[in-house]
């Protein structure tokens, strides 16, 4: 059974990866090699946008949870990948905070489902 | 194959959506039956977030849309379910609205896996 | 004082103003002159996300739309200005809709002060 | 000048203001004095929008966050005034976060027409 606990670590992990997300967004329109980041700005701003979604909807208790993590989780699985093809910096956060939002993300939307 | 004409019917039955169920949000709260309408007061807000969130992802071209419309779509039969328990004019609206939108919104969300 | 006749107005042009915004936004992102976009990239999401935000406080009747309301119309103007520096037509489209939906949201908020 | 560590500080707060806000939100719908608390319900919601967009907004290094951050200043205020009239416990803590929070936002919101 899910405990508020469990949602406040998901609650960080998405604060993080939207930070992360947002922070590559905003460095790559800085970029020199702007032109292939195309794709990641795109996926960056799509990440941050579900992941802040998410947070609203763990803190006033949705009974949809399980299916926003879910979509968060594979959202965030996109980004990483996209990311993975980087070599800046911000974009090699951006994996790790994706990754790990996305593994805590779909454990506890399984568990969410169980719950309901 | 999608066009921009699918979606714009779709962005539009989900703002109809959003504002009907707002709507209702507002006119619930009013209520002198307050108390009955505790659940249909949270769906409301629940399926107007999600409408806000589907039509910013389709105008935006979104490359999640698929899974984003079928969340939506799920949302809005929640909600339409909730208020047909309601005998009030503004519980009425939603249904109509709320039903319309999620066949729309799942039709184009089967569309899109196909295309995408 | 104040109509739901005169939300639906702004209403509308929020959301076209979204929609073009955040379609110069998927243009722009694929242009060959990206590079010359970076800024015209960030206000185009700084102005669909006020526009969104605005739509929905306008629906649920939120008491503090005179202020949401002007901040949208200073954001839609900063966005129209960005915009006429560059010579695409998704650029000119949005400079249009963007000037449009500040006037009204400008009107709108005076009128609010006013009625609150 | 602002640094990223000043901005960490009033994205917390946000955070664990739209929390607060938002369990005050679920909590009213499930009192018995349900009538009582149309108006916190109300306000909960907008509160809690607002700080989520704001803590976005920060994320995303936003131009115009000064006046994102004086608005949810003004939005916090009017909740924890109206949270001031109720008793329940979510009630209480909600007071406590909103002036926590609205203190930081216009400290930053006015450090940043400065920087700007």
């Amino acid at each position: 059974m899910m405990t508020r606990i469990q949602y406040q670590e998901c609650i960080d992990a998405c604060i993080q990866t939207m930070n992360a997300c947002n922070y590559s967004y905003v460095s790559s329109l800085k970029e020199y090699d702007l032109a292939s980041l195309r794709e990641s700005i795109r996926l960056d701003r799509e990440c941050a946008d579900i992941c802040s979604f998410a947070i609203q909807a763990m803190t006033r208790q949705s009974p949809f949870i399980a299916d926003i993590l879910r979509l968060c989780a594979d959202i965030c699985e996109a980004c990483a990948n996209e990311s993975s093809k980087h070599l800046h910096i911000h974009c090699k956060d951006c994996i790790e905070y994706c990754r790990n939002c996305a593994a805590l993300c779909r454990s506890l939307s399984e568990a969410a489902v169980v719950y309901a």
